[in-house]
């Protein structure tokens, strides 16, 4: 078989799914018939000078897409499968999930990676986790409650723990009453549920560049486009800002101005105030990402842009997810006015909301003192791991590499100079021990960038200083020889 | 204050929002200036003649979007605030909000009911719920698995419980491995996703009519149509689904097969089979909504749809709400070939997944047996309240009225005859103490219906029959009299 591949890879389809898109026409048009047999992969991976990986992949898709089947031992074959009826579905479907996946398939794979030193990851060590505190809260709620914790929510969820994190939120000098904050499955949906009251498909989304790569993940999924504004070490560039406020299409900035992700920056005070006054002037609202608000280990605290905005725009996002643990699925979104009810009503079409349950443990968990207690603890552990990364970053980076300095939460942004993209960077990481984040996932269309997110969350400084050696001295061989990646790094970009 | 209202309801804005657009204009007309002191309530209210809340809840509007205040005592002002920047956002947002609150505004309202005869919800008996050893499950999974459970969870969610589920299906026919089952945030959550994967806005959806209320409100919420196919007694009428399905922008259809909502029908094998078929004919998929298929009480079981289909368009939604709880948010979505990673990347991009520690309890619970042994508590239950509920229709209810004989799940569908319709009769019932589920509320378009939704899910036998008897008596003198329901309801409609 023989298939003109396009490997410029630029716009061009992935290698595995023009091989699935050539086999696929072929039975389309008949030159293969149910029953026939394919190449064996290792052959056609041979004839098409591609990965075998590649070709299987492609089998792959046709297999569940019910063209071809697979017989252990026999071969691959063209499935009788009545398909006909079912085939423009199947293809819409199958056009529909490439483009869903495509946003995930251009993640870095760390598989090869276990037993390397974690430092690309911003999920909170499990180590830290106070289980039993929280089971006593669990234990505490479901004695008291009983079966009525096991029933439907209210559509705002669990009002005590909206009246913690209101009095909470107000001594961060934002003014809100329980009643002006939805509780949600984590900042995620609540990005994803602002996004879509304030959007419809086609429109865009000013974003940071680079900024947190589910939020470009949750764009794509709503078909929604991104105008990205280039960060600097004060907040997003403000002229680009106005600009991209201005375009008609962009309906709303999504900004994390406190410990930003990927790069550990706090938008000043004064960028505050004219972030708010340009999306106050092209009346556009702002979701505030405030998701590592309660983890800061030094410096002095700046007000949230929701306890700043006068004009009703800002639609803040809480999460325990990295200040307690993600598995408890809640976040908080504080919104003002008619967004409130929108929200809602858009969470309650999408799933009917929260479990009282686990609304209630936390509740439990917050009101006792624990949840403070645990921050206490885990902003000291942060502030420890922190130094030890920016301390080993100062040592041990070859001259020219330039990186941020955090007051809080889990991640450092480090920029390499020379025209390094961090893409060879993480493979040379990868085979040497230690995972990081390269910035190209940070980056709205994916492109090659110089910088990678180093995280704390899941290393204690021992590790973490090996693994800053280990990416200095790659980085430094890099710097020195220019090699590229070998194709046998097992990273499939 | 004069202002020109259009009372005829066929189409035109509900009266609150003719007053709140009227006063809108009038400010930003210039008519009304900063501090100007709105008409008391029950003035205007008197000036206009409607209702004093229908007033209030112009002003409220008003107020949420910034452009009036209340100052208790003294009376409602033009607002001062700069709403100028955001107005158009501000437009834009009512706009949307009201979209999306016009299927729930439209809702029977059951407060005035506090303390009847609950036979209009279709949410489990808290009574029934096995507290005790659902929290056993809870202790032992926190016990065994720990920190590991309150991290994110893998994206098709606890692989244990999708094991143990697999089986379950596997007993009822369907050819399902683990990896074919996505769990999801309640079967709701399922509908929107597999409704988000087919569809885009302003495509159109076949359902049955009458249908589940809130799949109606997630259609709204998509922007998508909702194309009504009349039920018989067997199922779906075919000739009309046919038709339906044939139509370029219906792109799937919403059915429930077994225990239908809010009929108790189960569509017949012969039905099921010609379902199918139509669907394979036009090679459009269909969401099999089996969220009591637990519950059968009587009768022989049939096949599911996802049993019977040979061309993978089936996409099966289970549920612990009905058959357990609803708190614990937890339903499974089975799909077929790419379907299934289009659902895992759409729920990933909505929220991230669910929480791993209330899945492994679910499956602590169902693997360790007490969840057959709480179904069959159930099943036996909701036998003996049907039984009760069906022996008093029969005896109680004047002659001409029909209804539905459920083999299983909570709900019977009752007609009445001489033209009556059952939003007046629920608001009679509703006088007379017993709550209903009156017809309109599962029509597409919320058109009179002259049937009712009765529910056995949380009253016993003792209440069913009272509230039958209550039922039947409103319902002779409506027959009798023809009698309008009087302003005085507290029914807002």
């Amino acid at each position: 078989m023989q298939i003109d591949l396009d490997r410029r890879g630029n716009g061009s389809p992935p290698v595995y799914r023009q091989i699935a898109d050539h086999i696929r026409g072929e039975i389309e048009a008949g030159r293969l018939d149910a029953g026939d047999r394919l190449p064996p992969i290792r052959a056609l991976a041979r004839d098409l000078r591609v990965n075998r990986d590649t070709v299987a992949l492609a089998y792959d898709e046709l297999v569940a897409e019910g063209r071809l089947e697979a017989s252990v031992g026999r071969g691959t074959f063209v499935s009788a499968a009545p398909v006909a009826a079912s085939a423009p579905h199947a293809a819409a479907l199958a056009t529909r999930v490439e483009a869903l996946l495509e946003f995930e398939r251009a993640r870095p794979r760390y598989g090869a990676g276990a037993g390397s030193i974690p430092l690309h990851a911003l999920v909170p060590d499990p180590a830290l986790y106070p289980v039993a505190a929280f089971r006593r809260s669990v234990n505490r709620v479901l004695g008291r409650g009983g079966a009525q914790l096991l029933l439907y929510g209210d559509r705002q969820g669990h009002a005590g723990l909206r009246e913690l994190l209101a009095r909470r939120f107000r001594a961060h000098g934002i003014e809100v009453g329980p009643d002006e904050i939805t509780l949600c499955h984590g900042a995620s949906q609540g990005i994803a549920l602002a996004l879509r009251l304030f959007t419809e498909p086609g429109d865009a989304v000013a974003v940071e560049e680079p900024t947190y790569g589910n939020v470009l993940g949750a764009l794509r999924a709503l078909g929604l486009e991104a105008a990205p504004v280039a960060m600097t070490e004060a907040g997003p560039e403000l002229g680009a800002l106005e600009r991209a406020l201005g375009r008609p299409e962009v309906k709303l900035l999504y900004t994390i101005p406190t410990f930003h992700n990927p790069m550990g920056i706090t938008t000043s005070l004064a960028h505050r105030r004219e972030l708010l006054a340009a999306a106050a002037r092209a009346g556009k609202p702002v979701i505030e990402d405030a998701y590592e608000m309660d983890l800061r280990f030094a410096g002095r605290e700046l007000p949230p842009l929701a306890a700043l905005d006068t004009n009703g725009l800002v639609v803040h996002l809480y999460s325990f997810s990295k200040s307690l643990f993600p598995g408890a699925r809640v976040g908080a979104i504080t919104a003002r006015g008619r967004a409130v009810e929108g929200l809602q009503a858009l969470r309650a079409a999408s799933d009917l909301g929260g479990s009282p349950l686990v609304q209630a443990a936390l509740a439990d968990f917050v009101g006792s003192g624990a949840y403070d207690r645990h921050l206490g603890r885990l902003r000291r552990r942060l502030r420890s791991r922190a130094e030890a990364l920016l301390d080993s970053l100062a040592r041990e980076m070859p001259e020219g590499v330039r990186f941020t300095t955090p007051e809080g939460g889990y991640q450092v942004w480090v920029e390499f100079p020379g025209g390094i993209d961090t893409r060879d960077l993480f493979a040379d990481a990868l085979r040497a021990g230690v995972l990081v984040a390269p910035g190209y996932v940070f980056q709205h269309d994916g492109r090659a960038s110089n910088g990678l997110r180093l995280a704390v969350a899941q290393t204690d400084e021992a590790a973490i200083r090996r693994g800053v050696a280990l990416l200095a001295h790659v980085a430094r061989e890099r710097l020195a020889t220019g090699r590229p990646v070998s194709a046998s790094a097992g990273v499939q970009l």
